[in-house]
């Protein structure tokens, strides 16, 4: 499967395929300073956890090379590194990858050094997703039946990642087989990722896909159509408990409900040994905008407020199996971890 | 409270406030045809069950108004109202108005007499309704506690009904009481019925409200905030399990996992002797179109199909009550019906 050209390095600055206007447009944009960057993470040009963990490793040599050639450019930089980490708060991968690229920066005598090793660094973060992704892809293939038809919520696809994706990975890696029969994907209110990305994605490949209202998600379980339910995450607590995009967690209760495996699909960069449970995950919460209008067209009357937030946490009772690059955690919630 | 003007006969056609254009706009429009009345129902000018029967009940005016004064009356009469019965295939109230309607047709000798009666029985419809609304809203505001805080979905008010409600009626009474702390309504997708309509009835009467993606409603429930869920339905099988707007019975699966009680509001016409369980109600699939765009912008590539159906069943067992004009059946699951 050819990936998606979700980010990529060209000579001097990242370019990212502008999520924000797919499908209407295929448009890339440059970023050539750390504002840039930032801007496009925040404003989701780029979204997807480890898509933003990766283009933050890239914009650490951005950073680098926006900096003085004087003996403060690690703290200089450092700062810069700072304002990539202030853009989203719940992706563990972007405060991952900023980690890494911060010991480079302190352990690198000069800026020309520095500069060299971020960008290696950040090509290597790079590859380790692709083969991440293609390792999780055949572990969760390996979980579903000949001629299944499966749910996926949000995108957690080529889109999210280095151009493979998680969930739909293994959505990818079950169609080269040949086992796949159709896949239906949330629409994923309130930004839409699911029919504009996730069926953008899984279209222009081929792959028979249909786009549902979340709140039918509960209804087609129900019918016995569905054999799993795979999904990304954000950020995986220490006993399994799993961030992802909101609704996620009446998706889980609901296949529960009706006896549908729930696998999430999330590399070990997703583990956050900080978070002890779901409950100490902090959930983002977004801008009344998102809800207000459709297009051009008033949809809240004015005066009336918004509850938005971005992710919400699925227990992990309700998660049938974890897959990760390294293998599949069964029966998350029976472990010690 | 003074009642929404969802509705009302002028002299010889009704009047319809027209749902699509708010909250931007407040037009009304005059349904001087059964065509012109059949064309607002399916495009949801008008929506709601029993907004949808009384709207109806009036169209047999309308409808005995178009006929030639033959002996034919009563079949040119007859198959108009097949035409309204044709609009929307899920709400029971409309059969329900249009055979009351067809019985007097059949019963009276000429054009005019029944183009009298057909036009006394809608009005005892709607006042009918709106008493139900007021003893609706009464017992189901004596179920929630002082200081109290409800989430509802779709738009079960004023709007959908001869002017009060069946969920919100019971807002109204406990917004009246003073008991009444905070509305949450989920916006409802695809025509965010909740954002648009909801939030614009309780605002407009000074009830705070704030407005929430529907996939967002688990995560709210779990935070303990919510006292109540309160709907309405569409239709209420003969064991208790309720057809209501999609999104119904995932939020009834979070209330039911979180441990907040969940209210069915809904009046005697909305029960339908002829399905025995849930399973047995007809859902609409409706189309494409809502879900493909945004405004003017496009939301699905092209070639992607969708999953649409506009109502699902909530199973009786995860209902905590169900409140009619009648007063309140507790425990629904647990009774002989």
């Amino acid at each position: 499967m050819k990936p998606v050209p979700t980010l990529k390095w060209c000579e001097n600055h990242l370019q990212l395929l502008d999520q924000r206007l797919l499908p209407a447009e295929e448009i890339f944009i440059q970023c050539k300073s750390v504002k840039d960057l930032a801007h496009a993470i925040k404003t989701l040009a780029v979204r997807g956890a480890p898509a933003i963990g990766i283009a933050a490793a890239y914009g650490a040599v951005t950073a680098a090379l926006e900096t003085s050639d004087t003996a403060n450019f690690q703290e200089e930089c450092n700062a810069l590194l700072d304002v990539l980490a202030s853009t989203r708060p719940t992706a563990v991968n972007l405060f991952h990858c900023l980690d890494i690229q911060r010991q480079i920066l302190f352990s690198s005598p000069t800026k020309e050094i520095a500069i060299e090793r971020l960008l290696t660094r950040a090509h290597e973060l790079f590859e380790e997703d692709l083969e991440a992704s293609k390792a999780m892809g055949r572990f969760g293939a390996d979980l579903l039946p000949e001629g299944c038809t499966v749910l996926t919520h949000c995108n957690a696809g080529g889109l999210a990642t280095s151009g493979l994706g998680t969930a739909l990975s293994v959505i990818y890696e079950a169609h080269s087989r040949g086992i796949l029969k159709q896949v239906f994907a949330d629409e994923t209110r309130p930004l839409l990722q699911g029919a504009r990305l996730t069926a953008w994605e899984l279209h222009r490949v081929g792959i028979p896909v249909k786009v549902l209202p979340d709140s039918a998600a509960a209804s087609l379980l129900r019918t016995g159509e569905v054999d799993a339910v795979i999904t990304g995450a954000d950020r995986v607590a220490m006993n399994g408990d799993s961030a992802n995009k909101i609704g996620t967690y009446p998706l889980a209760l609901a296949a529960h409900e009706s006896g549908v495996p729930f696998y999430i699909v999330a590399p070990t960069s997703t583990f956050d040994p900080k978070s002890a449970t779901g409950f100490s995950i902090e959930i983002e919460e977004r801008g009344r905008e998102e809800l207000a209008e459709m297009g051009t067209r008033k949809i809240l009357p004015d005066g009336v407020r918004v509850f938005n937030p971005a992710f919400d946490v699925t227990p992990v009772k309700l998660i049938t199996s974890i897959i990760c690059e390294k293998g599949v955690i069964s029966a998350p919630s029976e472990i010690e971890w």
